[in-house]
């Protein structure tokens, strides 16, 4: 065997040209002492593991047993009516796997069985029609990968800069792969074709938990992309993301993401419902309030460095990672700034988005070890460029709560230490 | 409300127009008394759930605990050195969600945290180096969506129909979103470029695990599209994933994906280690081996209907669903049968397949209730069309175990049962 060097910072710099942000130094540079690690013959590789039969479901090593969902508590009044946040701040790549994708309830997560599950379309339909599960099954399926963001997303950042981390400024968020039927299918099914004239209608959608959590969906959407989804990520839906079955409206605000769905009722106006007129609903400093803010404008977030992501390994390279998305479609570019929004970089795209879906983007970098203002700026398909949190207020105040896709500065300082702050 | 009519053959055959593939008539089909499901308040509609705060790590429901890894007893001599395999049947779309990922361990799942973590590259290179984990999240990473099969998968289906359920005779593979550093990003660190002539360079790979498990690879793929990955649709690697690091080897045999990696030694000749002379290898009838039987050729197989889901719902719309992929790059088509073979239609893909990695595709069909023998046949972008058994049996006789890509067959009988079987 060849002798064993630890990498030094010589040696990576020489090496660096193959790679385009520069050179690793890590933990172990610039050692000329043996790593035992290496060396010596380690107890894991001297005993026989974990057998086939004993995880017949998996779940994390322990080691990662901080990857979690969390909620705030000071934001949680009741845990059946609240939220929780994902851990994207220490997740990579674009999926999010459902046992750590947040949740928000109106009236806490029901179970609710295949055999005991209806949907009912009903209303301006010329056949009212009940579905079991089972209906469901045999007909035509498409799959489909989706963020889901909550309207309230970054809504506790309007005043100020206050929740020290991207889990819990930018984490009511996921992303998953949704296997479901088309809405128009069963739309069509009940003879909606016959209801007269489609560009008036509307569909109202509810969920069979105690809230209903009912809202209203123009027409136009519900029969583009919207779909009556029973798996994500390839198996079912989790209890708390709606199973059996849950609705899925791309690009729009994650609570008419309406999970248990039980009814869709074509209407010729909107219903007005509690979730869509003293909820989210967002209001302008005037009192007066935006009607129909569904879709969510494009918006990212550096994931890492972040506040529960600090820089640990000093200078040198470094990856800063992200995720970016817009309800309007692809995402086409992200900018990078370190000095808080004066110069920019384009980033580097995992790869290309789909639709409607998170973008995972790096920037390849080397770190002096000066202190940062670090950001993102998304931008999509339709030319949208993500405003800076100044551009938003002067449009619609400070009252607001939902629907702020401002760009999002953390201050890293010379030990890697990262803080969620302002830049005007 | 309006009046509640249950869906009946006659009113879906009315609306059936724009389905596709025929119209649905379900369990509740054709009874004209109203379903309490609907007309009678739930208790589920009646109570609060559970809260956001009691699931930080979720799990599926409990409806779906038969959606977990299963092995086959009497292919398990030790489960520490034996397959479990993925509940391909259950699962739609085309991710693997990481916990029911089928796993295969030489000598059982080891428990090596990110600080005990230490990757080698050494051999023909200019400076031997010793990477962190944390060295390893400094260098460039990139996103890919890869399937990974065991090259037994559908191994014991030589000699004739065995296994009977599709979790068997093909839940050797998964399909997730890996991240990771190029190896090639590793091995021009350590100064491969002035280790000579490229061509005639091999690596030889292997895992901290007691079994080490070493592999030889050409350089040409290592240097194409291998990459060192440490998360899995999103999140870290499970521990018998290979937690903190696993290789992964896109379109080739699941054997090369080293876990637990410890070590990238290059070599000027392949290794011809235990696991690819006495094991991995194809022997022919005559006890000649094919040599180097890396890439998975392309494959595809019905998950629905098959043995473990059989159709339950009687006559009428069927949805015809299963999984199909090739080792070369996409699928661009996949054919199914109801006839053993006689006559073929086209499937519709599910959406366009990545490169090496698994293609959902369905059949939206009728079933008038007569017996079936269900295939499935995968074209890749080369042109590789999949082949029947007999053509597989008489290139390689019936003494292999690996690399059985051949054409599947289900029996379908009038009462929707279906059942593994051969036709020649």
């Amino acid at each position: 065997m060849d002798e064993i060097f630890k990498p030094s910072r010589r040696t990576f710099l020489r090496g660096s040209a193959a790679i385009a942000a520069g050179t690793v130094a890590g933990q172990a540079a610039a050692q000329g002492t043996p790593d035992p690690k290496i060396t010596e013959l380690q107890d894991w590789a001297s005993y026989t593991g974990v057998g086939v039969d004993e995880t017949p479901y998996g779940l994390p090593i322990r080691f990662e047993s901080d990857v979690i969902r969390r909620n705030v508590e000071w934001l949680t009044a009741s845990p059946i009516s609240s939220i929780n946040f994902t851990p994207i701040h220490a997740l990579d790549g674009t999926i999010t796997p459902q046992g750590c994708a947040f949740e928000r309830h109106h009236s806490g997560a029901i179970e609710l069985s295949k055999d005991d599950y209806r949907l009912m379309i009903n209303g301006l339909v010329d056949r009212p029609l009940v579905f079991t599960y089972a209906d469901l099954e045999r007909l035509p399926r498409e799959n489909h990968v989706y963020f889901c963001e909550c309207a309230a997303n970054t809504g506790m950042e309007w005043a100020g800069a206050q929740l020290n981390g991207a889990q819990f400024t930018h984490g009511m968020i996921h992303n998953m792969e949704y296997t479901g039927v088309p809405l128009r299918t069963l739309l069509r099914e009940a003879g909606l074709d016959a209801a007269g004239d489609l560009a008036d209608k509307w569909v109202y959608v509810e969920g069979a938990d105690a809230s209903s959590n009912g809202r209203s969906i123009p027409m136009e959407k519900a029969l583009d992309d919207v779909l009556v989804a029973f798996k994500a990520n390839g198996e079912a839906l989790r209890m708390e993301h709606g199973y059996p079955v849950r609705l899925v409206v791309p690009g729009w605000e994650g609570n008419m993401w309406v999970k248990w769905l039980r009814r869709v009722q074509v209407t010729d106006m909107a219903v007005g419902s509690r979730e869509e007129t003293s909820k989210y609903t967002d209001v302008y400093e005037n009192g007066i309030a935006r009607k129909w803010t569904w879709v969510m404008d494009a918006k990212s977030v550096i994931t890492s460095p972040s506040p529960q992501m600090p820089i640990t390994h000093g200078q040198g390279p470094l990856v800063i990672s992200g995720l970016a998305w817009s309800g309007h479609g692809q995402i086409t570019r992200v900018d990078v700034s370190k000095d808080g929004g004066i110069t920019w970089e384009t980033a580097r795209l995992g790869k290309q988005g789909d639709t409607k879906a998170l973008t995972r983007f790096y920037l390849d970098t080397d770190w002096d070890g000066s202190p940062m203002l670090l950001q993102s700026r998304a931008i999509d398909e339709t030319g949208y460029v993500q405003p800076t949190k100044d551009q938003l207020r002067e449009k619609r105040g400070e009252n607001a709560v939902y629907h702020n896709n401002c760009i999002q500065t953390w201050f890293v300082n010379e030990e890697g230490v990262a803080e969620n702050v302002e830049v005007s």
